[in-house]
């Protein structure tokens, strides 16, 4: 059995530490702050990642692939987002290496092999796409222009957790072209919903929409919306960006389309992204003790059949109804596994497949097949159905929608609960410094009160929700009238 | 209407490269040798990645992500592999900018961010990889270890060409582990059958399977094995490898396994990939002098359908038509769509969806509906199929298998033709320079022999054949017995 996970009420960074590691998601490399994907975390992704991708292409958008590098002089033409990322860019400035004569078999960078210009390794890619961009936008017949591209980006972080914050990560950045303010506006507003829906659709994790304060925009943006979404631990997650880009990009690459009448305009841009960090997000909203919880629409196995093969004369009429069931269950397109590993114990399986969140297990041995009696066992909340053979596979089929749902309604009940309307700064103070949650309150709009919030308390303006009425409401801080209410928290 | 296409016999090299960019394939970007893979070219190799993925899943390997950057350590560890790549790689040095005193919004890399150990940008990953099969590996029941990767690798290539050869591209990268030698040269050779089956039966382009000669094997291979395919101007494109790496990269990262009986041995390896040089194969085996010629199974876009209004009175019957028949279509699964840009003429529509290889074409006009006659019309022979509206739908539904076999024996006879047996010289170097397509002979297995010929005739060994009988064949350079019966011919 692998090690014993360490419980959240003990250590809840420890815990979320063990789960990654010990259902097989994700590893630190032996590049500073790079992780490696492992099999089961991957799969995990590729089923968000291919449900996502439908739904941009079903909402118009197609995909491309832009270069990795980015010339140093692009990187800089939009100043906002140069300061942004600048602090944090890996650099190549040599293109070879050569044998070093002072040590045989050991090489060093070739001096000879200086680049004239640098590269950085893209953060992110609306530099290189919007000089792209200039050469593919003459008049309004070129656009919109509605691309996503799947991608690595780096980013020097200092501090790095497992797909929370790594150097690396993987990660879809769309990038939009318009021809009006308005229509940019409303593509920034979709992606942002269909954020959203995937958020607590698929990843059963509700979120609260809204845009953020000036000081937490994405460098170059004129307008961020987001999506957050609340953890366990009462923290927040921003899990996915969605930004207006005004005509920045544009200024900057100097990309203007002719209109209708002939007139030159400069167009409206829009960029947007999630990343491997909904990895963490889905892992920190579901999981217990016990390991990874996991929903079945994102769940690589949906259901776990284990034969327990005790004795040679049982074991053939054992082996026979695990394949008819397997069989079977695949046919309904439910993702089905056996697991027939030999040489390990039945404990060593049930806990595997609890640790990795497996959210369906039947186990097949002589004692069911004689009685015609098997159970159905739910990873999510530890109960148990029993059903005769001949209505098992119909049960496991309308389970998948039955535990997703449970699991979305389980997190919108956590989520209301953890979430608390406050007009005193001193409520505020006592919700924050005990991590209760989302805590709404009123602000005054000024960067001074927001800056000052956060260093008194570490909570941050999370997002400005649009449907939020500020009518009579006062900032907690100043006690000037609230400009906004809006959602604070401490946050990853 | 866009360029017109260079023909063939007019400038080869230019007719590819007007294919890739009035296609709208790819195009050459800002960053040197670097490409940008447009939505199109995107989309025709999602379809190709996507069935190359089902064909690894359904061999039993799993996809996982490791990182982008190789410690200049660890890509040293195995010696040939290192000197094979050193030469072309870019590196990373430094992992901050900041503002240039000089210049105000310019920046400079920060030289106190200069990395203690430069970064190497992957050009292949065996390196990063076993390294952390070390931690993954300690006895048998670890193995075998089959995992793939879908990435981008950087080689810093001189000379660069859409798709053929560029600095960045992306590919998908094998490694396994196994325990014995046996195992690991079996799953070289059933991912090379993997390789030669994808090309013939999904890309329509037969290949030539064998291994390579030493001086052409991957750095660190103990044996390469290839496909090799004949593009129409008679030069070769290697167009997947698929590497036996016995102990080479276990040794170098100390990677052994405890087998049954407790005995530490090194692991054996492979590793294989192909790449979207893949890309260039495809257009350079079927396109012609009108522009791209897709086998339908790669076709983003199956058939197109072009609405023709003359009037308003008809328009109202012609759009119903049209849009019946692309629902009528997609059901059955086929990739349909309707070409209904405004302001556009029909000779613009007909030669886009031609210079683009859209696979079939059907025209809904007036006199269509009238007379209940429609024509499919066929991209990759010219032809057309009248038929009466009700069956429209389930020729274009059996076309699409019809054209895919039509095209894979069209390729079939072309690399038949193109394949000549030699036993002199003089006959060899005659149809070397005539650049007559794949030219089969004795060799001596020397590699003076080899270097040889290269250097009088630019041609290389492309593989060597396992069926191949070399008995009584002698040498055509040497006279010696033939140690092997290979293919030679010019390459890209």
């Amino acid at each position: 059995m692998g090690k014993k996970i360490t419980p959240r009420n003990v250590d809840y960074s420890k815990w979320y530490n063990d789960i990654v590691s010990e259902a097989g998601l994700a590893e630190s490399s032996d590049v500073r702050g790079c992780m490696v994907i492992k099999p089961y975390g991957f799969a995990i992704w590729e089923l968000m990642k291919s449900q996502l991708d439908n739904m941009f292409k079903e909402t118009g958008h197609e995909n491309a692939y832009f270069p990795l590098f980015v010339p140093k002089s692009l990187f800089e033409a939009e100043e906002k987002n140069a300061e942004g990322f600048a602090k944090e860019c890996a650099v190549v400035t040599h293109y070879r290496l050569k044998n070093d004569s002072d040590k045989k078999g050991k090489l060093i960078v070739d001096p000879d092999s200086k680049l004239e210009e640098e590269l950085i390794v893209r953060p992110t890619s609306e530099a290189i796409i919007w000089k792209t961009y200039k050469r593919w936008i003459q008049s309004y017949r070129d656009l919109p222009i509605l691309i996503n591209q799947w991608a690595n980006v780096v980013r020097w972080e200092m501090r790095t957790r497992l797909f929370l914050r790594t150097a690396e990560f993987l990660w879809q950045e769309g990038h939009t072209a318009h021809a009006t303010k308005e229509e940019a506006l409303k593509e920034t507003k979709l992606i942002n919903n269909i954020y959203s829906e995937f958020a607590e659709k698929y990843m059963a994790m509700p979120v609260i929409q809204g845009s953020k304060s000036e000081s937490e925009r994405f460098a170059g943006a004129e307008e961020t919306l987001c999506i957050e979404a609340l953890m366990q631990d009462g923290k927040a997650l921003q899990a996915g960006t969605s930004h207006f880009l005004g005509q920045n990009f544009a200024k900057a690459f100097d990309v203007k389309f002719a209109d209708k009448s002939g007139k030159l305009e400069y167009v409206w841009a829009t960029s947007w992204g999630v990343s491997t960090r909904l990895m963490g997000a889905l892992i920190m909203s579901h999981s217990d003790d016990s390991g990874l919880i996991l929903p079945p629409l994102l769940a690589p196995t949906q259901i776990i059949i284990i034969p327990l093969i005790k004795s040679e004369e049982s074991s053939k009429k054992i082996l026979k109804k695990t394949d008819d069931l397997f069989n079977s269950i695949k046919k309904t397109g439910v993702r089905v596994k056996i697991d027939n590993r030999e040489n390990i114990s039945l404990g060593f399986k049930l806990n595997d497949s609890e640790v990795k969140g497996i959210p369906m297990r039947i186990v097949i041995g002589e004692k069911e097949v004689e009685k015609d009696e098997f159970e159905i066992f739910f990873r999510y909340n530890f109960e148990k159905v029993s059903s005769k053979y001949s209505e098992l596979t119909s049960i496991v089929e309308s389970s998948i929608m039955k535990i997703q749902e449970d699991m979305i309604l389980k997190s919108k009940k956590r989520l209301k609960k953890h979430t608390h309307e406050v007009s005193s700064y001193d409520e505020f103070k006592e919700l924050i410094s005990s991590q209760s949650g989302f805590v709404i309150a009123g602000w005054d709009g000024t960067s001074e009160t927001e800056e000052a919030i956060k260093s008194e308390t570490k909570a941050t303006i999370r997002c400005i929700p649009e449907d939020f009425d500020n009518k009579g409401v006062k900032c907690i801080y100043s006690g000037e009238p609230a400009r906004h209410k809006v959602i604070f928290s401490k946050s990853y």
